[in-house]
């Protein structure tokens, strides 16, 4: 029901074996991007992937490793004729930071929207999805983002037999149609159980561990989240230049209860994160080192009746 | 003595399989980048070449495909503690472009200095090297870049002997160095025969064919000119886009007379150059198709004695 892939996985600049971090969510034809870096775009048609569908580009902050990419995405957006409005979200400052990367993407066939986040917590919605926006810990204001699809109850027969609501009106109400009718107004509730468990990602990249990761990661089927470093001298380093140690983003993991941990945005010096998630996983053992082109489809957990 | 390398031959956007058009011309230690598209940093690494012996980056013009991976160049060379200036030319409005895409690379350890073009031919140095940009004819202001490496005359021993001019000075004069010496003043014209045959390179991309083409290409040992189709169909697409076709490049090459012609800069939907450069080599036959890497070390005619 969510797809998700990991489009790039390396920090601070791109390399020859690896894109920048970036990730793509799939949801019912319509994708959104978190964050576009130099090179994103490639990676995109290395999946076979087009721009088109993205309807909406997400960016944590704005050092150049994570929207250096942005005008040429855009173009190839244009190229390939685009009409459709593109939404774009990120921080205070964002209409100012795309419209300076606009000075060599000037003319494009389609309406750019830009959303920036002021406060600690925002909530905004695209499509079914319900998407949160949480500021986390950089030296410059950054967000990590959510990305829930909720699910409703299961459909009570039997309830609606003894309330007797025509079987005509069962797969409007079951898809949350409220219906005037006759004999008066039908609602979901009448008919359905409580809502079931839905789909979660979150994702962050750039911060220090934080409380609100914690409180925001909590639950998520899918939690990607960055490793700068994984060799354990590299804390301090970490600290300075407030990222994160792979032990640092498996105990934030821990902490939250999530259903799986990725790890990405690593240093340009981590040439292979494998050899590090033993002891990840001693933390956290549902610990993955993500790697460019990862994929997942996040379902839910039983199929529907 | 002048090695160059063609680092990317895509235009538009760049693709899993190409660069970027982008030339890295490298000359005694020193290098001067010719366009930085996104991806460029990447190729460049790829390659196994390191950005800081980049002292100059010429740009053809503003379209983003040209100049799109500045920022993260920028980035990866003081990330790589650059102390040394780096010299960017380009046509007029490079202090407004740079200055603009540098919203995103804001703190550099390195300073940069911009040399804007405004006349139709201009001069300047780099190192030995004498560069002409040359205005060509694109939809916005573009130039051209002739890059050229004099060679003095010969040594001549009997000419010095006749003018008992001692052999200790022989090396000096040789170089080009004026010497006062107790009997009056030395100078190479003296010893040195006329000037030989130096090494010229002439780059052009994003034009349709102009005389200023043929006129900076005479004579080159390379001729690298962009050839945006193949499809002889495609000659009103070159037309109204401002580009060239393959045959069109060429006969610019036959008219300048020059050593070899590479073509770059290939529409994305260009899949395979080769096919059609049996057509080509009937008008000009030493062409080649350009590809990402190609390489050439241009040489002095015989071995310096």
């Amino acid at each position: 029901m969510l797809d998700v892939c990991l489009l790039g996985t390396g920090g601070m600049m791109p390399l020859p074996y690896r894109w920048l971090t970036s990730l793509m969510v799939r949801y019912n034809g319509h994708s959104i991007l978190i964050d576009c870096g130099e090179g994103t775009q490639i990676a995109l048609k290395e999946k076979g992937w087009s721009p088109n569908p993205i309807d909406m580009i997400c960016f944590t902050h704005y050092h150049a490793d994570h929207i250096s990419g942005l005008p040429g995405m855009l173009l190839t957006m244009g190229n390939a004729e685009r009409k459709e409005p593109l939404m774009l979200v990120g921080p205070r400052g964002l209409t100012r930071v795309v419209g300076a990367l606009r000075t060599i993407a000037p003319e494009l066939p389609f309406e750019i929207q830009c959303k920036e986040l002021s406060e600690a917590e925002e909530n905004f919605s695209f499509e079914e999805l319900r998407m949160q926006a949480f500021r986390v810990n950089h030296n410059v204001v950054c967000y990590g983002y959510s990305i829930s699809l909720d699910r409703i109850g299961r459909f009570q027969v039997d309830r609606a037999k003894e309330l007797g609501i025509e079987m005509k009106y069962w797969s409007r109400l079951q898809k949350g149609e409220r219906i005037e009718t006759e004999k008066g107004l039908l609602i979901p509730e009448m008919v359905l159980g409580a809502p079931r468990k839905g789909l979660k990602l979150t994702y962050c990249t750039d911060t220090r561990p934080t409380e609100s990761i914690v409180t925001h990661a909590a639950g998520s089927d899918l939690f990607i989240c960055e490793g700068m470093y994984g060799e354990a001298d590299k804390q301090e380093k970490a600290k300075e230049h407030k990222h994160m140690t792979f032990q640092e983003a498996a105990k934030l993991a821990k902490k939250a209860a999530v259903g799986q941990l990725w790890l990405t945005h690593y240093s340009p010096s981590l040439t292979r994160p494998e050899p590090f998630m033993d002891e990840v996983r001693k933390i956290f053992p549902r610990a993955y080192a993500g790697k460019d082109g990862k994929s997942m489809e996040l379902q839910f957990e039983e199929s529907d009746s």
